[in-house]
């Protein structure tokens, strides 16, 4: 068997070890065993467990970034791009649910080499989102003064709808029961971040001070 | 000294190890030193690194929850009640960024004793957001038909909210430069959520289909 086939089987056995025990716990003797390989030869191909995690997380990162890059289309209306990159994220963690528990909670805190590949994962999706909104904002501004967004509160709601996306998707994953399609869970978000959205760009807020 | 007092300096000397260098690379010797006490006395009233990291997590997650529960008045508008709910949680993790750091990363991925913890912490805000969403949703209803929401729509709703506001007191927390204040972030996810959730209740939505 090809080494790359071969090291793709060693992957896939360990993402789903590392997401159902945890970097801690997992053990190499389980991945090799559900990657039907020796001990020995994963060590040869891989190098160390934290190779190895780190190989996962890069891996299990990049195809998520391929998936939600290759579902917007850069001239689509900025509505249109973030509800395609929504779909796309939600589609891609339902159907790799162990990729995701990895890096979204696995890969943050087991420290080199996989931390900082979920922090750029993060910063990517949180700069593609940055830039939709200000999109959205220029698209708006003209209108009244209100409608300009200052560039850290872009930066906020970006951090809010990253934060809000990753918390839904694992929601959805943990689910017992009806599980909502990727489709309604991207339209969950949607409804209340671009409604949310589109008011504020039209300068309406909502205000303590107006309340009684 | 009093045991009392002791414990809580290596609370506070562990809490902020934690934060700084991450659940594994800590060191019981950094943390005795900082705490100003002996090695043997740390072991002696918290046992081990892993119900040490245990009591911080606990502590740290209780503060958290006393701080939001005491902001929000019970007979309040569900507005007001989300608005000093989110006052309230972001000033505390402005005000303990290593308390936020060990709770929104380091608990997760630790196993026992300190992620059932940060489980329940999270489920609690979870319900809390829940109940808001629900109560206006019920403030709503009777005028049209789509004012109700799915009670799958509205967990799902508050899970996004609750991912968001995480996100966002790690943003406040790392921003380098002007540091928004806790009232700003606060009114930045007010702005999209509650705005957004309104629309929800007066049966407005974002529909792909309605778009040319």
């Amino acid at each position: 068997m090809p080494r790359e086939v071969r090291e793709r089987q060693m992957l896939d056995a360990a993402v789903e070890v590392f997401a159902r025990r945890g970097y801690r716990a997992a053990s190499m003797d389980e991945i090799a065993e559900l990657a039907g390989a020796s001990k020995p030869l994963v060590y040869l191909y891989l190098n160390s467990k934290e190779d190895l995690f780190g190989a996962c997380v890069r891996r299990e990162a990049d195809a998520l970034k391929a998936s939600v890059r290759a579902a917007i289309e850069p001239d689509a209306s900025a509505d249109d791009r973030l509800w395609h990159g929504l779909r796309a994220f939600f589609t891609h963690t339902a159907e790799h649910p162990d990729g995701w528990a990895v890096l979204s909670c696995q890969a943050r805190t087991n420290g080199e080499p996989a931390a900082p590949v979920a922090d750029e994962l993060r910063q990517e999706m949180v700069g593609l989102v940055t830039r939709l909104i200000a999109a959205t904002a220029a698209e708006g501004a003209g209108g009244d003064g209100s409608a300009a967004l200052a560039g850290h509160e872009a930066s906020g709601l970006a951090h809010a709808l990253v934060g809000a996306a990753e918390s839904l998707a694992g929601w959805a994953n943990t689910r017992t029961g009806a599980v909502p399609s990727a489709k309604e869970t991207a339209a969950t978000l949607m409804n209340v971040a671009w409604v949310g959205l589109e008011n504020l760009r039209g300068g309406r807020r909502w205000t303590h001070a107006a309340r009684p």
